[in-house]
């Protein structure tokens, strides 16, 4: 149990207007500092009952009307933090708030750092670390499936599974230790070739649920859809028409978007990141260049990437080498309302072989036919399973980082190294699970947890 | 009692991401649609109890996690609307929370309308309509003296002011309606100059209580200051100085501000709106004379003026006739910098009869000054005591036409009008004072109210 001296206070809820604001108060002086403030609806009030919801104002020293509130008092342990928390339910507006919480400052408290109350909880072992990243990923989940791939880990699902892998490593350390411990009992002794098939099966676990990281990406920070094409093939249009809004400035001046626009959308619950490039024409405009040059670094990034193409004109030498050169690539044949039937280009190598949406931007028509097959798309290369879980950059990194030791410990082992040098390198893999859930932490991964959070989490 | 046979969920806590957000039900199925869904983490559990904060998980119909909760059960009439209420403390993110509310409505709940807790808070009795009113304020209070504007009135003090004036009124007319029932009844009679002094006494009143809403703006909108003069004068740079920040385009090209920027500051607890305006040039550009009519519209409703004027080149035709039109204007003598001592033009009228603040904006001499003359002026003509009523635009309305009734009804006192024609007078302002208070309430105030709420209030 770690115990803090101070209290600390902060609004917990979003920024902005709402019915309801909360300040949260966690420390040895939460409920007296609310007390207080507090004035109960109830003559006989003389103390909170833990976990109850209290009716009153808040008045400040000078007994001037603060809010009207409920008041809810958590005595630790068995609190968010651990510690004695208070939540003061609010009025939801920024001014008001604003006030309570510098009432609070008047009366002890300090303002909370960044992420200080899911640190004290933390510290105080109300969770574990992917616990309380999960309580960020949570919040910041922009769809139902990320929310379900946040919950998961909120729930400890992902902490029990690194603890699985973290338990074979040690089973088989024990094994090893005792080989060094005992060098000339050759009884308790483990097989190389059992050492090595016991670390293998743990790092390929390892390194499928380091595989979720790259096939969560999708979910979690949107799909990167890219729109590409000549110039007045109509991306701008399209984009347009995806939206239903006139975001893009669409014109007939070629090389109207110099720059790129992104708009987020959602399809049947996948974010996009839709992209609209510059056109990819050869330009002596310095402006455009550069929005050439972002283009290409785009198209190389993109989960998926929309080449447009008018049906009428037909692909011109771009659009061949785009095609050529991109596997991840739907092909849309633009402006079908200006065509009689199919345009003889399609039926040509290598627009015959390829996955193809036939649509009017214009007109709206076969735009839902396209959705649906980016939908489809990229769930398919992208989208893990439900349930799965899907470890974060740090976790990702951590699980990399012990693949790797175990990595070179099975080269080491078959190099014929003794059995304390490998030890070592299960004692690292084994520290850098044990960071993931923080079950061993340093002040740098605290920090670097932590400090993103918001004040107020 | 007002009984609503449906069940209302909403997200109750503003959009946004913070480490609580709240979902709210409201209606005789809350308790039961939150057991549905609640999954508490104390085994023995089997029903809510009131008032008290439950720790559980959220589960939709599948079994899948939502969300780790705290979950409230306040049975009506003792809660925020006077029926069942359940609010259920999730974290606070957009995705997760709109989740939690789609499993509300999965399980017979519907979407709250706008405004329409509160509107079940009115009609229950919870609250008037003042105070329901002072919600909003309270959430929408720029300031904390805003704060403290709206939180007289969310403790009911407008309403027990205006029930006052209205108990004056109402035994006015009790006098007068045994006169009108007893004209025989000579004992009695009010006498009609007793009759006068008494609604005029009330008059009076309602008068003071309606000014207030015009003394009150500036803290509840903000102060509009309005920068004129001309072109290069150096506005823009000041409106920079004043916010520190380079919002506005500063050039040496003439007309580069061409419509108006608007920001908003605050000066020791004053709200204001600081608008730069289009240089006040004669111009044959049409953008720049639409931004020129703009400005003089504004100039017309500013609170105060700032004419500045380049000290070096000194006033122009259009400054002085701004001067000689404009009672609220503060000049302000910009690049002092460049003038060696106080230019000649200073010493010259009108310019030596108005208030002056000298300084340089490229230098940021003399804006903290020119700040301190901004809010004692504003303070000065607008500001209400702290702890004074005021009235919305509604109320105030209702003030104006209520006085209105009664200064006919004097007039038709005057003229030896019948009692009975006087009382119908009376019955009116009594009326339009209930409709402030909400205890006579139209369907059309009812909407009025509560329809520009959000959803989730």
């Amino acid at each position: 149990m770690n115990t803090n001296s101070d209290t600390i206070v902060a609004i917990a809820t979003p920024p902005g207007q709402g019915a309801i604001g909360i300040v949260r108060l966690s420390g040895p002086a939460a409920g007296e500092i609310a007390r207080g403030l507090f004035h109960s609806s109830r003559p006989g009030f003389t103390a909170f009952r833990p976990y109850h919801l209290h009716h009153g104002q808040l008045r400040d020293a000078g007994g001037n009307f603060l809010d009207e509130v409920l008041a809810a008092f958590m005595p630790g342990p068995g609190s968010f933090t651990g510690e004695d928390v208070v939540e003061l339910q609010c009025h939801g507006g920024g001014a008001v708030l604003r006030r309570v919480v510098e009432e609070c400052l008047e009366h002890g408290a300090r303002l909370a750092a960044p992420g200080e109350f899911s640190k004290r909880a933390f510290l105080n072992s109300r969770m574990d670390l992917t616990q309380a990243e999960a309580i960020m990923e949570l919040v910041g989940a922009p769809t139902a499936v990320a929310v379900g791939l946040a919950g998961s880990k909120l729930e400890g699902l992902l902490a029990r599974r690194i603890g699985e892998l973290r338990a074979g490593l040690e089973a088989l350390r024990v094994q090893l230790c005792v080989a060094v411990d005992f060098p000339e009992d050759e009884v308790e002794c483990l097989a190389p070739e059992d050492l090595a098939a016991g670390v293998a099966e743990v790092r390929e676990a390892m390194a499928e649920l380091a595989d979720n990281y790259d096939r969560g990406r999708c979910w979690r920070d949107g799909a990167l859809v890219v729109l590409a094409g000549q110039v007045n093939a109509g991306k701008s249009s399209l984009m347009n028409a995806i939206l239903g809004i006139n975001r893009a400035i669409v014109t007939d001046i070629p090389g109207t978007t110099r720059d790129y626009l992104e708009e987020s959308v959602q399809i049947d619950g996948l974010p996009v990141r839709l992209v609209d490039t510059a056109g990819l024409r050869a330009s002596l405009d310095s402006v455009e260049l550069l929005g050439i040059e972002r283009s290409r670094e785009l198209l190389g990034r993109a989960d998926l990437v929309l080449l447009v193409i008018d049906s009428e004109l037909g692909p011109g030498a771009e659009d061949l080498d785009l095609a050529l050169n991109t596997d991840n690539l739907l092909v849309v044949a633009n402006k079908m309302d200006l065509v009689g039937g199919e345009p003889a280009w399609l039926g040509e190598s290598p627009w015959n072989e390829r996955e193809l949406c036939p649509l009017s931007a214009k007109h709206g028509q076969g735009v839902s036919d396209l959705l649906a097959a980016i939908r489809r798309i990229v769930a398919a290369t992208g989208a893990p399973e439900a349930g799965a879980l899907v470890p974060n950059l740090r976790q990702h990194t951590a699980l990399v980082r012990a693949g790797e030791e175990l990595a070179q410990m099975l080269d080491e082992l078959a190099d014929g190294q003794p059995y304390d040098i490998l030890s070592v390198r299960l004692d690292t893999a084994c520290v850098l699970l044990a960071e993931i859930t923080g079950e061993i932490s340093s002040q740098e991964v605290l920090s670097a947890v932590f400090d993103g959070f918001c004040i107020g989490k």
